[in-house]
């Protein structure tokens, strides 16, 4: 199973589909093929191994799989049959399926005859898909809220100028995140302010994902615009409703979102209650004035605050990341 | 000498003498006496640890002094003189004086003929007594500016309720650093708003060393103030020049100023160059608005930002410590 998730790990996080490895086992307990899965519209993993697998070489065999093979026809067969029909005689897997048009995997193998072995490393399985379990727990895209100040909460200086506030270390960790997600969103007036690529990048190279870029608002994005230079389509999204917002991204398929900014709209994310997770990159450096990270909450009184809890504290270069999110409440 | 700066740490610290500890050795080696320092007014550690040696066990012996003995006739009369009459035939110091009304100790004992060995362990007894030595380098006390903030930098809801944004552990934190500064400063505002006791407080019960209060602006103190009730005198200082205020804090005797608000004060301190440490308590919870823990800074392009660099981050419970210094400017 370890090498199942080690499989599982190649592929792509963000889009609609998990991330999922497969190693099958011959009768004898050999390693036969391994899979995993590239992305919607790709094999599933399992399907993925048994195409590599040699003719015939897992009848009998055991397949590991991190997450419980599906049991829906979407762009490819459900593995329960294909496993089935490759004569596999156990499966063990992690993860139960979330997705309730897709489970029942485990409960076809057992009527096939297979010894089923349920729940192996499930929690590694489930972080591994985390936005996307939560995606499909929310019935939303996982939303990321992500900014950048100084230590007294600062995004600029007086005059707006913030390049660079962070350090190279913050603005790569930055990008390796964005390739986590299966959208990027930002509002309207920071690409008339900054002017961003919202690409995912490594120095100038471009990472394998790409998040695809929305922007929220109800003006105009210039047709020179650099975002339309970026790989994936721009969607546009011509609201300042951030539950509008939220179900256009979802209906590009992304079970997650990277919402960078600018201060209004991440403000309007938060006092919804639509943001599940918070980066915010301090640098050791101090502004003053009146560009903020954050605008309005609607906190009128400390009763009313937006409780979070940190899940991790991490140095970057000169510059500190939290990683924080809202506490849930009873 | 290990022993010497354990006992040195018992001394109080921010108060106008350094934390100095002493271990008499017998001419054979074998320890005789131990002696720290108390605080001003008291025997220096040296004298302290003469006067508990047998008489005349000194004699041929060695003295381990955290701090080169002084040499000047201040309340106490100078350590080298003692050291001679004691008959002490080697002196061994870890850091050598830096104040230059109390150096040449070490001078006056050569000359005297005793054998001097200097800079053993000098950076751990530098570091003991490190605002000291920082306030006769800065020719001014030593300041910590301390604030409590969300994390997106606000210090209280709309409504200025701020009780309480950050928890047990980091209030108790700043109770102990409080304790290690000489004085505790506020402004009027602060006092007007919140009536804050300002002492340093385990739970309810006052810790030994206290830090003189120190109230800065133009406005009254109310005479039934809560600060009023401190152990040492409050200090008002009529101005809203920091530069005035720290003179007036030195004249005191403080080495240190353990600086908390509010945002006016603190930022008037941060424009003027006068802080040396930055301690951020950041609390996992966002609240907007427009209560903020830092003002005007006077920057107005991001190439006029006040870098800092982290020095330590430190969990407390839920919370956060960034401690942070300003970036030497070349």
């Amino acid at each position: 199973m370890r090498r199942a998730l080690e499989l599982a790990e190649r592929g792509p996080a963000g889009g609609p589909n998990p991330r999922v490895g497969c190693v099958l086992l011959g009768p004898g307990g050999e390693p036969i093929a391994e899979g995993w899965h590239r992305g919607a519209g790709t094999p599933h993993a399992e399907a993925d191994a048994l195409a590599r697998a040699p003719l015939g070489a897992a009848a009998g065999g055991t397949a590991v799989v991190t997450l419980e093979p599906c049991d829906h026809r979407g762009r490819t067969g459900p593995c329960s049959v294909a496993l089935l029909d490759a004569g596999v005689r156990r499966v063990v897997y992690a993860q139960a399926d979330p997705n309730p048009l897709a489970a029942g995997g485990a409960e076809r193998l057992r009527a096939g005859g297979v010894e089923v072995v349920a729940g192996l490393l499930s929690d590694e399985a489930a972080a591994l898909n985390e936005r996307w379990t939560a995606a499909l727990r929310l019935g939303r895209p996982w939303v990321t809220a992500k900014w950048a100040s100084s230590l007294d909460g600062r995004v600029a200086a007086q005059d707006g100028s913030s390049r660079w506030i962070t350090g190279p270390a913050a603005r790569a960790d930055v990008h390796r995140r964005r390739a986590e997600h299966g959208a990027i969103v930002v509002g309207t007036g920071t690409v008339l302010a900054d002017d961003p690529a919202l690409t995912a990048r490594d120095g100038d190279a471009l990472l394998p994902a790409q998040p695809r870029p929305v922007v929220v608002g109800l003006r105009d994005v210039p047709a020179e615009a650099a975002l339309h230079g970026h790989p994936e389509p721009v969607l546009a999204v011509r609201t300042r409703d951030p539950h509008e917002a939220v179900a256009a991204i979802a209906g590009t398929g992304a079970t997650s979102a990277f919402l960078e900014g600018g201060p209004t709209l991440v403000s309007a994310f938060l006092a919804a209650g639509l943001v599940d997770e918070v980066l915010v990159y301090l640098a050791p450096t101090l502004l003053g004035g009146d560009r903020l990270a954050t605008a309005d909450l609607g906190v009128r009184t400390i009763a009313g605050q937006r409780r979070l809890a940190i899940r991790d504290v991490v140095r970057l270069g000169d510059d500190l990341l939290v990683v924080a999110r809202p506490v849930e409440e009873d």
